[in-house]
């Protein structure tokens, strides 16, 4: 996410906080992960590729400043170590390594389509191994989470963890139920995607208040503003599926609809497309083996309209999740969360 | 375990206890699985079949009432609410939801050698279901135990569970390796099946004095117990799967040997036979499909006294077990823990 940004002078402080706390969140990652057995340290190497763009942690440290009383003087003096301080920093790590497990059984789940590609035996000893490789990062990042003095986290990761999966669960049951309607889909997402980004906005905020500030109205605000801004975050990586430039396009719409997973753009589109157009988007999401399919979907988005109700629709998600932040205190940090919103939606074009 | 034992009289009220406070394990159980989304709860009643020896749970109530200061009174007024709280009863499903999480994912591992079944597209889906199913039950056990006014059952549950998964990939990296000693053998077995058991003893002590008494005596000897009544439960199991009855034999010896995992009698023989039939076996191993080997696997590890072995080590196991509870109050809690471990053995004959 930093990449895209274009961050302006009176937010480079900010940039430097962020740089610096996630060296550390990396170390509190890379210590708990140690392991006094070889071969698990071996395997902890793995992992390392599936090490994404840190969003999590990022927004534990933003979301932590945001609320920070002495913001801009520490900003000032260049003192981050007092605003990200460790908590922040296992908080983050904690949250990187739940999303980590996720991607690691995701694959498990893709590699599991060993019938086209033939592979075996290797897919067989790779499923096991992520399996495993994926459980084990979930019992790390519980154990560390289990280190704070309070019980607090542990309740704010377990739950949105157990509501993760009811999210997975709830997609996996609408697999190739081509009447999936928006509602449901949008439920899938919050669950999904929107619970773990807003659990570490949560824990952001409540590392710099305190563990026994539950009920500030501020960690609710961010947890929201973090949910809105993860389903807005994933109906665009839907949009880029279907719409970015070929080759990317190409890879990801056959996996998604290999899967049978409708996503935003398609479930808006067989919603308003006329019984003709309808069946043809059927046929091609029931044999997407097909050649030539990239161009196809993209008429058949644009027919109906799809392609903007999508963006439009992220666009809403990032206004609701900027409009949540009413009770932050203005500041560095809450522009800085609100840029990083809005980067969200321009990615889209 | 209940079924196999017979309870003398003065144990019949600890007996009772077990029963009474299950009931209320199982509600604890049920009670953190009900989800809000119908699917997921339909799919909950799958994990119904899952559902083990609750093993796990019966020593976290044992465990509670051998630490339990007026237990003799308490049991004499039949006042087992007094004994096994709703603590013990919480601690008890946690224990329990992630030994089921294994299972699950066991399952996995088993169901995805898809060749010769031919069932491809259920496997698949199976897989998938597994894969999220393991991960819900994880995630509802850390949620549960974070409940707790401590984070005390949390870094224990969290610990026994990293190291558990540790287990299980010293275990897959240990597979077709025909020179696997005694010594890592022992070590995955403390970590895969050890832990936990360990976790559940320790977990239901701390439950009776306080989640500030983690320095107690008594809870770090409860542990061990556990920690070594798993082991000796385990290489118990992998002597049942080698000698029990041919139809059960059968079908175990054809699962260990397919997923090419040596287990304790074989590590034994493979160390204790001569150079031609240690080739003869070694052979058996890696073509394990051949008919008849039921029998030849029986008389290959009696030439070796294997099975002896066996049984020995899972005997020291125990006694050390009991040792181990030096510092456990006499009375009709450590009675019954005894009487446990002693029915690991028991059962080898």
């Amino acid at each position: 996410m930093r990449g895209v940004l274009e961050i302006p002078d009176h937010l480079s402080p900010v940039q430097d906080l962020i740089g610096d706390g996630l060296i550390r969140v990396e170390r509190a990652f890379d210590d708990q992960l140690v392991s006094d057995l070889p071969p698990v340290d071996d395997l902890c190497e793995h992992i390392e590729r599936y090490r994404g763009k840190m969003l999590r942690p990022t927004l534990v440290i933003l979301c932590g400043a945001a609320v920070h009383e002495s913001l801009a003087p520490l900003l000032g003096s260049r003192d981050f170590d007092a605003i990200a301080t460790e908590a922040h920093a296992r908080a983050g790590a904690v949250s990187e390594m739940v999303h980590m497990a996720t991607l690691v059984h995701d694959d498990v789940l893709d590699e599991a389509d060993v019938r086209r590609r033939g592979q075996t035996v290797n897919a067989l000893r790779g499923n096991e191994l992520a399996v495993m490789l994926g459980d084990y990062l979930i019992a790390s990042a519980y154990e560390l989470c289990s280190r704070f003095d309070s019980p607090v986290p542990a309740r704010v990761i377990g739950r949105a963890s157990s509501v993760m999966c009811t999210g997975e669960l709830l997609q996996l049951h609408s697999r190739e139920n081509a009447s999936l309607d928006e509602a449901t889909y949008f439920e899938i997402l919050e669950r999904k995607t929107g619970a773990l980004i807003g659990a570490a906005c949560r824990l952001g905020a409540l590392c710099t208040l305190g563990f026994d500030r539950t009920d500030d109205p501020r960690t609710q605000a961010l947890e929201r503003f973090g949910v809105q801004l993860g389903v807005a975050f994933q109906i665009q990586d839907d949009l880029l599926d279907l719409t970015g430039d070929e080759s990317v396009v190409g890879k990801s719409v056959r996996k998604d609809l290999e899967k049978g997973k409708l996503t935003f753009p398609l479930i808006h589109h067989l919603a308003h497309a006329d019984p003709k157009l309808r069946g043809r988007t059927l046929a091609l999401v029931e044999h997407p083996t097909a050649q030539g399919i990239d161009a196809d979907i993209r008429a058949m988005l644009r027919a109906t309209g799809s392609i903007d109700a999508s963006r439009a629709v992220a666009a809403r998600l990032v206004d609701d999740a900027k409009k949540a932040l009413g009770s932050i205190p203005e500041g560095p940090g809450k522009d800085m969360l609100c840029l990083m919103a809005d980067a969200v939606v321009d990615r889209a074009y």
